[in-house]
This record gives C-alpha cells, sequence and structure tokens, in this order.
C-alpha cells in the first residue's frame, strides 16, 4: 500500500484516509474498548500504528519477542512493562523490551492513545500460562492492575 | 544503546534522556534553525526522530532513495514534496516517497516539529545540482518556496 503524501488529522486520534481497524482479530476477552489504526504499513521497515484505548478499557495482558517504541499521544492512563506499572501521559516515550509482559489501561475518566512502532516482520504475541499468571499475580501491585 | 522504559515528556517537543543534537554534522548553509532529536535508536528496524524548526527556519532541500514517515507534532508550517506543497498542522501525516525533493518550513510565527520515521540503514541525502534546481523553480510557487 501506498500512502498518499498528506493525510490531514481531523481531531485527536483521527485522520482522513486512515480506517479504524479491530485491535486484534480474535474475539477473545483478553482486551477491553481498544481500537487500531495502520498509519504507515512499512516506515522504515517498521508498521506505524495507532491505539485507543476508551475509558476504563485496556489492552491484552501479553508478551513477544519484537520490542515496542512507544509514545502516548492523546489522554492519560498506567501502563505494566515487566514488573513495574507506570503512569503515562501525553508524549511520554515508553519502550517494551523483548519478552517483556505488558499491558496498557487508560485511566477511567479519559482515553489512552499512542502510538506504537513494530517491526513489520515480527513474532505473535504469547498469553500467560496459569503458571505465568501466578507468578505475576505473586506481587501485589501487579495483581491488582493487571486483567487477563 | 537501550532506552529506559519510561522517558516522560517536558513540554512540547522535550523529553527526559532524550538529548537535543545538531540537524547535520556539516555546518554548509542548506538549512535554518533545526535541533533533531532521536527518541528511539531502533523502532522496528526505523530510527525514530523528532526535528523542530524554528519560526521561520527550514530545513534542507534534499532527495534520497530512502522513504520518510512524518507526524506533525508540534506547530504549523508547509512542506514541499515532490512538485506541491503542502500546509500541514498538528498531527497531520506526510509520506516522502524515494527519490522526492522535499523541504519543511516553519510557519513565520510558529515552530513547526515532526516525528519522522526512517530505515536505520538508509542512503545519504542528496542536494540539487544547479540545473535539478532549475528545473525546480520553473514552478513559480515552487520557487517561491524553497529556499536553497
Amino acid at each position: 500500500m501506498i500512502e498518499p503524501i498528506l493525510r490531514p488529522a481531523r481531531g485527536p486520534g483521527r485522520w482522513d484516509g486512515v480506517a479504524e481497524l479491530r485491535y486484534k482479530e480474535e474475539g477473545a476477552p483478553t482486551f477491553r474498548d481498544v481500537t487500531r489504526r495502520v498509519l504507515f504499513e512499512d516506515a522504515g521497515g517498521a508498521q506505524w500504528r495507532y491505539f485507543e484505548i476508551g475509558p476504563g478499557g485496556h489492552t491484552t495482558l501479553e508478551r513477544h519477542d519484537h520490542t515496542h517504541a512507544v509514545m502516548i499521544l492523546r489522554g492519560a492512563g498506567r501502563c505494566l512493562v515487566g514488573g513495574t506499572i507506570f503512569k503515562v501521559d501525553e508524549r511520554d516515550l515508553v519502550s517494551v523490551p523483548p519478552m517483556t509482559w505488558h499491558q496498557f489501561r487508560a485511566a477511567p475518566d479519559a482515553p489512552l492513545g499512542f502510538l506504537c512502532l513494530v517491526s513489520v516482520e515480527r513474532d505473535r504475541p504469547q498469553l500467560p500460562t496459569a503458571d505465568q499468571l501466578a507468578q505475576l499475580r505473586a506481587d501485589a501491585a501487579v495483581d491488582s492492575f493487571i486483567r487477563a
């Protein structure tokens, strides 16, 4: 796909010629209120996406070998990366290393929209097994944060 | 280089742990009032940079085989891509195809800050020869826009 030279923004997180997509093809209830937009199919070898989580929603708790390079573009929320929960606001940069459990959650009263760069060629996300989930839940702060 | 997991934003176009760099190493007067920040050295195979042009400033008029995937993050201005001049505002997406002359200019009264994705492995930019410049200047609108 060749993108047009200019695609004007139409409000926060909306662009002419950029379709709203399902977050994941699978309908499994591992996430809540998340949309996906592909801004550039191939930005120098990376796929440039925009995700938006509605207030109170969350992405899937997962890990994979590929990295995420993230910039918060809209709203506020928190994210788990590894064993740590971070508060995130507009323009903050988040780096998710390989094989690191991560989950993004929007604030209760605000959406959380973020840019996320991944390699065009990448592995599929892994969901935690029951044992891995128990390990994560051993930390009280993580236990109360995650939705799985 | 491994980026920290979180680098908070400190105002528009500024982040903890992200250094302001020279736009180009060469000191040639092909640009005016431009800074560069590398947000992620390797974001899925792409280098993720932030450029900021001061009011009235401009980047170098150049072309190269690699593409640019751009999102305006701050301010307003115009850009030449190929033979067309586009007005750009916050959040607009700009795609610069291979071997296409391009130049970004900030508005007289506002900076122009933009995200720009390029492949980590890429060719060096080319400046226009006198003949190529004359060809570009054959168009009156382009002639009055470009700074070279």
